[in-house]
C-alpha cells in the first residue's frame, strides 16, 4: 500500500499537553532578507539599517529587524500548529532574546501548554510556547500563541483540559538587552530623532501619520519568505469562493507595517524587547491603507540600566483611516472602532538622556 | 554612417550547425537572490534554506535552487537565442553540475546543434545545447532546449537540417552528485518528513494540495531577476494588443512554483539532478492560480550509492484546478486536460532508510 | 506638557540660506540590495552584475548600480527636505564620486544654497546640494536639486533670496573615474555589445526599443528600499481623492527603468559618473509602460585617458509611446511631447578601441 506523503496537519485532537513538537525547515537569515524587510516595510530604525550605527551601540552588525526573526519562528509553527486553524486567537509573553544577525541559522520548537475544547465539539483551543533559537542554541524569540484549531472528528474524546495563566506583560527584569549595548555614542540626529526615553509619558498618544497601502504581491512576498504556508494568504482560486471572497493578509504584516509606521514619532525606539500581547481585531486585504498610532501604556526603569529605559505601548493599526483622532473603541468602550485591525501590546527601548 | 547599436537577435537562418555562442552579462549570484527566491516561491527544502542542514549534508554552505542556476543560464541566452521566437517547444538531456554557491558567478555558452526550416519558410526550429558554467569553468547546468525562431526573410536559404536525436532521460550512471555529499546525518525532522526514498513506489501519484497565485509584479520581478529580456512578460502597452492582450508569464517561473509545491509530498527530494523534458502546454497568466501534482515514472538507484536514490517525477503543473483528481489527459489520451500548463520530467534525489 | 514626536518637515521659511542639515538613518548597502534593484529593472550591465567582470576593470567587486547609490542618498533628504514639497523641479551638477560595494554605509548631508519665495506667498524654491558619503567620509554622489515648498504662514517674512547659479553640465574635467580602472582586459561579447566610445556620434538618436509595464508593488517596494518617505507614492487612501485619483511614481524609478532599458544600445556604458540635468516633464502611474531613447549629446575626452571616453546623453523616457520615432517636443519645439515623462541629461563612460 502506498503511504499518503502530504501533510496534512494537526487536528485538535492531534495534540497532547506537554507535547514537544520539533519545527521543519531550519533557515539561514541573509542580507537579503534584510533587504527584503526593508523594501517591504520601509524600516528606518537606525540600528537595523546601519552596521556602523550598530557596533557604535554594541551589536556586532545590524541586526535583522526584531520581527523578521519573529515572523520566521512564526512561520515554521505553522505547518505542524495551525494549518487546520480557524483563527489565530492572542499572544503573550513574547521575548526576545539575543539579536539575530545574517548568517544566523533559525530553527523553531513549540510545547503544547494548553487545551480546551469548544462547546461545540468542532474546534478546540490550542495554547502552545513557540520558541526561536539560533545555530549556538540561544533563544531568539520566545512567545505565546493560541490559536481555534479544527478536529478531524468531532466525537474524538479529547480528555485533557487546561488553560494557561499567561502574564498580562513582560516583567522589566525580564526583559532581555542585547549583550554589550551601549548608548553613550547613540546620534540622534542620524537617527532621525531628538525625543529621547524621557521625553514620553505614560498616557502619551502618538499618531504616526502616514499611511501605506498592501498589494497582493507585497503581503505573499512578506509571507512566504518567512516560509508560512497558511493557505488563505496565497489562493484566490479557493478564497475567491471563501468568507471574505480575497486573500486573506498574514497579520504580521500588519504588525510589521505598524511597527515601520511608528518610526514617525518613536525613531529611537531601536529595538522590541517584548510582546504582552496582541490581537488581529479585523482581517485585512490587499487595497487597504494601514495607518497606526501609539499610547504610551507605561514608562519602565531597567534594573540596572540607566542609559536605557523601556516603554510598553499599545500600538493600534487601522485601515483606511488616519489616526489624528486615536480612534480606538467604540463608545460602549468595549467594541473596537470598525476602522481598528491590530491591538498590540509591546514592549521598546530607547536610550534615556 | 551611423553604425546601428540595438541588439536585433538572431533570426533562423543567421544559426549555423555547430555555431557556439558566448551570451553576455555574467552574473554573480549572491544571498539576496536566494531571498528573493524564497519569497517569490516560498521554497522550503531545508538544504537549500539552512547552511547548517547544508553543511552536515557536505555542502559548503546552503547551496542555490538549482531552478534559480537554470532560470539564472537560460536568461542569458534569450537575447541570442530566443530574442525572435515564437514558441519554446522543448527540453531534453538536462543536467545540473558543480551546486551554485552565493558568490559564484555564472555565464552561459550555447551550441547549435540542430536546425529545421519549417514547411511555411517563415520560421524553422533551433536546437541548441546551453551550458552555463561558474567563474572555475566548472558546468553548473546544462540542457538542450528547441525553440521555433522567424526567419528575417521568408525567402533566405538554409541549407543544413538537422534534427538531433536527444535522450528521452539522463540516465542514472550521468547523474551528477555534488562532491562529499553525505546523509548519514539528514535530520529527517527538521526537513519536514519522514518519507525516504524506500517509501516512494513507480507509478505513485502525489497530490500537493496547495494552490499559489501569481501577480504580475512577482512573475516580472522573477524574470527582470534572471535577466531573461523575452518581451512578452514585460510590456502590457503592446501585449494588450497581441494574442492574450496580456503579458505572458515567464514558463520557468511555472516549473519553480510546482517544485516549491512539490514539497507538500517531496520534502525530502531535497536537488533536483536532471531535466529529462519538458513542455509548457499552456499559458498561464497572472490572478492564475497554480497547482501541481506528482508522478512518480521510476525509482532509480544510483550506480555506487546505497545512502541516495532517485526518482524520477513527471510534475504536471495546473491553473485554476486542484489535483485531487490527478488532472492529465483527456480521454482520448492525447491532448492535455484544459488544466494543464506544465509537463515537467525531472529526476530528484533523496536519502534511503 | 507633552513634547510633540511626530516629524512635520521643514516648510519653506523654515530653511536658512548656508544651512547644514545631516539628514536621518545610516544605511548598509548589502548585496540583497543589488538583487532587488536587478529585480526591480532588470539591470544588465555586466560591471554591476559580475564580480569577476568588475575586478577585471580594476573594482574591488561588483559596484552597486549608480543609480541605487543616488536613490539611497536622495531618500534621506526626503524627511527634510521635500516632505512638504510640491513639486521637484530639477537636478544639476551631479556627481558620482567613489564607487559603492556590498558592506558600504551610506549618511547623507544637504546645504541650502539657494531660496525664491514665490510671490504667491503660499510656497517657495528651496536649492539644496546633497551629499552622500560612504563611512570613510568619501563622497559617493552629491547633486544640486531644487524643489518647490509649502509655506507653514503664508505671511512669514522670508528676508533671503538667492538663486544659485549652476553649471549647465558637469565639465570632462571634473568627472570622476574609479580608482584603478582598466579596461584593457574588457570583454565585449561578455559585455554584450560590440559597440566602443569610438562607434558612437554626437547626434546620434538610439531607440533602446523595449518597453516595462510598472506595477504599484514595484514601485512602492523600490522606494520603500530607499527609504524614501515622500507620502505620494504609498497611500491610495489619500491620493485616491487627490488630483491624479492614484499613486504617483517616484520620479527616480523611471531613471532607473530608463537607464535600465538603455543596455539595448548603449551596453558598455558601464558607469555613469555624472548627472548634468533632469526633468521629470510628467508624472506616471501603475500600468504605464515605460520606453527610452537616448541622444548621444556630445563627445567627451576624459584628460588623460585614451582608454575610456564619456558621451553626454540625453535620455528620454515616454509613457504607452514607443520610441522608434524619437518623441520629443511638439511643432513649436517648446512643449514636450504628451509621451514624454522624463528628460535625462547624464553623462556615462564607455571603453574606447
Amino acid at each position: 500500500m502506498t503511504i499518503p506523503k502530504t501533510n496534512p496537519g494537526n487536528y485538535f485532537e492531534d495534540f497532547r499537553l506537554g507535547q514537544e513538537i520539533l519545527h521543519a525547515t531550519p533557515r539561514t537569515v541573509t542580507q537579503g532578507d534584510q533587504a527584503l524587510y526593508c523594501a517591504l516595510y520601509g524600516s528606518r530604525f537606525a540600528v537595523q539599517s546601519s552596521d556602523e550605527f550598530a557596533r557604535k551601540a554594541g551589536f556586532a552588525q545590524a541586526p535583522v529587524d526584531d520581527l523578521l526573526a519573529f515572523h520566521l519562528v512564526f512561520g515554521k509553527t505553522v505547518p505542524d500548529i495551525s494549518l487546520n486553524a480557524v483563527a489565530n486567537l492572542g499572544y503573550a509573553e513574547g521575548r526576545f532574546g539575543v539579536p539575530v544577525y545574517p548568517g544566523d541559522t533559525l530553527r523553531a520548537v513549540s510545547k503544547v501548554i494548553g487545551l480546551k475544547e469548544n462547546s461545540n465539539r468542532q474546534t478546540g483551543v490550542v495554547y502552545v510556547r513557540s520558541t526561536g533559537y539560533n545555530q549556538r542554541d540561544e533563544m531568539v524569540v520566545e512567545y505565546v500563541r493560541w490559536v481555534m484549531v479544527r478536529k478531524r472528528d468531532p466525537q474524538a474524546v479529547v480528555a485533557e483540559e487546561v488553560v494557561p495563566k499567561t502574564a498580562d506583560k513582560v516583567a522589566p527584569q525580564d526583559l532581555i538587552l542585547p549583550a554589550g549595548l551601549s548608548v553613550s555614542g547613540y546620534d540622534p540626529v542620524l537617527a532621525g530623532s531628538p525625543h529621547f526615553w524621557d521625553d514620553y509619558e505614560a498616557g502619551e498618544s502618538i499618531d504616526h501619520v502616514d499611511g501605506m497601502t498592501i498589494e497582493e504581491a507585497e503581503h505573499m512576498s512578506a509571507t512566504r519568505l518567512y516560509q508560512n504556508t497558511a493557505k488563505v494568504h496565497f489562493n484566490q482560486h479557493t478564497e475567491g469562493q471563501g468568507r471574505f471572497g480575497r486573500r486573506l493578509i498574514y497579520g504580521g504584516h500588519i504588525i510589521s507595517l505598524a511597527r515601520s509606521l511608528s518610526f514617525n514619532g518613536l525613531a529611537n525606539a531601536f529595538k522590541l524587547v517584548a510582546i504582552n500581547g496582541g490581537r488581529h481585531v479585523a482581517p485585512t486585504f490587499a487595497g487597504d491603507t494601514i495607518y497606526a498610532w501609539s499610547k504610551v501604556e507605561e514608562k519602565l526603569e531597567i534594573p540596572g540600566r540607566k542609559d536605557v529605559g523601556a516603554l510598553r505601548l499599545r500600538i493600534l493599526a487601522t485601515k483606511n483611516q488616519p489616526c489624528a483622532g486615536f480612534p480606538f473603541k467604540k463608545e460602549d468602550g468595549k467594541e473596537y472602532d470598525p476602522s481598528i485591525v491590530l491591538d498590540f501590546d509591546c514592549t521598546v527601548i530607547l536610550p534615556r538622556k
